[in-house]
């Protein structure tokens, strides 16, 4: 059990722009919110999985949609509150805590949110370990955990409680739903006991964001240059550097699908390298051999700040390194990877570890 | 109180796709399920509004989507059950009994599935006098009733409830979940109280849907003419006769917009005619002077059986007779016509009653 303030939030806020691989949403406007939050209401208290009681309610906290929306369209300030009080009543008892569903993104922040706003403590745990573009693309899917009853609410103060057969029928009521408010919605959803938020979640995600961010922040501070203490600290190899000559995006359904193409500069002159992204970064070629594919993470950064870059902020001319981090193991499954592997994606590719593919592409 | 079996059902999907006014789907399909539970379960109790006492729960039926859908993709049997169940549980309170939402088309016929499989009575009474295409068109959102809590359920044994702040964000809710569920839904909405339903309720709308269709069934017994005993019992005013040259259709969002063009016939000889639809019927003109609009009905019947002609079964050279009927009284006025009048639909007219404009296209 720890206390997170606004100086934490501001790390875990930056890791967890690395750990959106791309896609989630840039963490900005949920900051700003959750620094908001803490602001009036107080610091919010990180608990430890096993500090959690087997039979206590856990509650995760997310936006839905296109979180560009968030920005331009905002969250009311009640919708926590609401989704609170549905779960609660829906189940007929107390909610212990909340927790993030996604580590990555805006939905690293919004639980920060909801846990300064109703006073409840956040868990240090998430079902993806980063961002993903589709509700059932969680840990919980694997373990069999019913995505519903999921409640949904709105800035305007509509509300929905799904039950679904699959968690695939979740995502597409949900969606479905969102669209029609606008693009943007708080849910609740996999709401569970403690003792299976023990089992099936990826633990100690909130702390690993946080410790991106300061390496991040501190990146010119360590014993190596910049890029090994960057690399070290994420544990995270070095796929390509380069600039950017195009970027092709097309917006299909709710997702924003796309091709980034990049030219090598220093150690990668003259080689070109490509990332075809689906919300989040999905596959990472350089001389047409893929070095990494979801769901590993494939993560583009500054070449000076390590700063990382969603693909939103991708334009012609910027410096970035392509760096992938190893994903949760339990995604390396069949069953993981059936949900979200590559084929899951349309890459005609199978998936091989980013550790094994990198070797081939390494300078 | 009386017994409805399936003599009298007939009748009633027969008066039903009268009240279509050109949508709300063909009840063919419907009477057969009904039919079905009917010979099953045994036949159903139609209550007079005033049969009902003021406290008890009163629970609406009707499918949401596109009737066509429904001969392909069809009920499952289970929906009405669990629609009872989630209302039942939902309120905490035992269903009195069911009723139409829209007496007009499919939807005339399903809450009779619905009776006869639960064991529970019907009530004589509608939420339309017709059919219409939206959810909030009922006169129950003149009274200010809401029509949330709403349940929905799918064959597939998918659910959802929702609240929402206005009943035109019901529609959109459940448009947008009916869509991913391949078009066609089961819904309980507006779930009231036996008081609201005797202030706002159309009352014995099954009655008359069997008194027109026992007419249009009998129509060659009367003591007139097939015409004239057709208009007189339907209390209609004809419009135009004519044979079809033209028919336009265009699918757009979940509906189906579409104008058909006559060239008259008999006494309309030298004349042509149009009807533009959405679902509905909307406005009729003859020779470009509007002679009905929404919300009066405009229904097209075949010229020798006086059958109805739904708009998906209008095709070149057949021969119809355009008839108006008088709309329910409430439709009316101001906040009636701002639900349902032309305007709404984007016709640029006024609402003018079709006893007034019919007088200008008398042959």
């Amino acid at each position: 059990m720890r206390i997170i303030g606004i100086k934490e939030l501001e790390d875990i806020a930056l890791g967890a722009a690395l750990l959106g691989a791309g896609g989630g949403g840039d963490p900005y406007i949920g900051k700003l919110m959750a620094i908001g939050a803490i602001r009036e209401c107080g610091p919010v208290t990180l608990l430890d999985p096993d500090e959690v009681p087997d039979g206590e309610l856990i509650v995760p906290i997310a936006m839905m949609g296109a979180p560009t929306v968030l920005s331009e369209k905002g969250i009311g300030g009640n919708e926590y509150k609401q989704l609170y009080d549905m779960v609660s009543q829906f189940y007929g008892r107390k909610i212990f805590a909340f927790m993030p569903m996604e580590a990555g993104g805006v939905n690293s922040m919004l639980p920060f949110v909801a846990a300064a706003r109703l006073g409840l403590p956040l868990v240090d745990v998430d079902g993806m370990g980063r961002a993903f573009p589709e509700l059932q693309m969680v840990t919980f899917t694997m373990g069999g955990v019913s995505a519903t009853p999921m409640a949904l609410t709105d800035e305007k103060g509509n509300s929905a409680i799904f039950k679904t057969i699959t968690n695939k029928w979740a995502e597409d009521f949900a969606r479905a739903v969102t669209m029609s408010c606008g693009g943007s919605v708080s849910v609740s959803l996999y709401c569970m006991d403690g003792s299976v938020m023990k089992k099936y979640g990826v633990r100690n995600i909130v702390t690993r964001s946080e410790m991106l961010g300061r390496a991040i922040r501190e990146v010119k501070l360590g014993a190596g240059t910049p890029e090994e203490n960057f690399l070290k600290a994420s544990e995270g190899f070095k796929l390509f550097r380069g600039k950017i000559t195009d970027v092709l995006r097309e917006v299909r359904g709710a997702f924003n699908f796309g091709k980034v193409v990049l030219e090598g500069i220093s150690e990668y002159k003259g080689k070109t390298s490509y990332v075809e992204f689906q919300n989040e970064n999905l596959v990472a070629a350089v001389d047409g051999e893929i070095l990494a594919t979801t769901p590993d993470l494939i993560c583009l950064v500054d070449t000076e700040t390590f700063i990382p870059v969603p693909t939103d902020a991708l334009k012609y001319g910027k410096r970035v390194m392509i760096v992938g981090l190893k994903c949760y193991e339990a995604w390396r499954s069949p069953a993981g990877l059936e949900l979200v592997g590559p084929r899951y994606f349309g890459c005609d590719t199978d998936y091989i570890p980013v550790e094994i593919r990198s070797k081939g592409g390494e300078a």
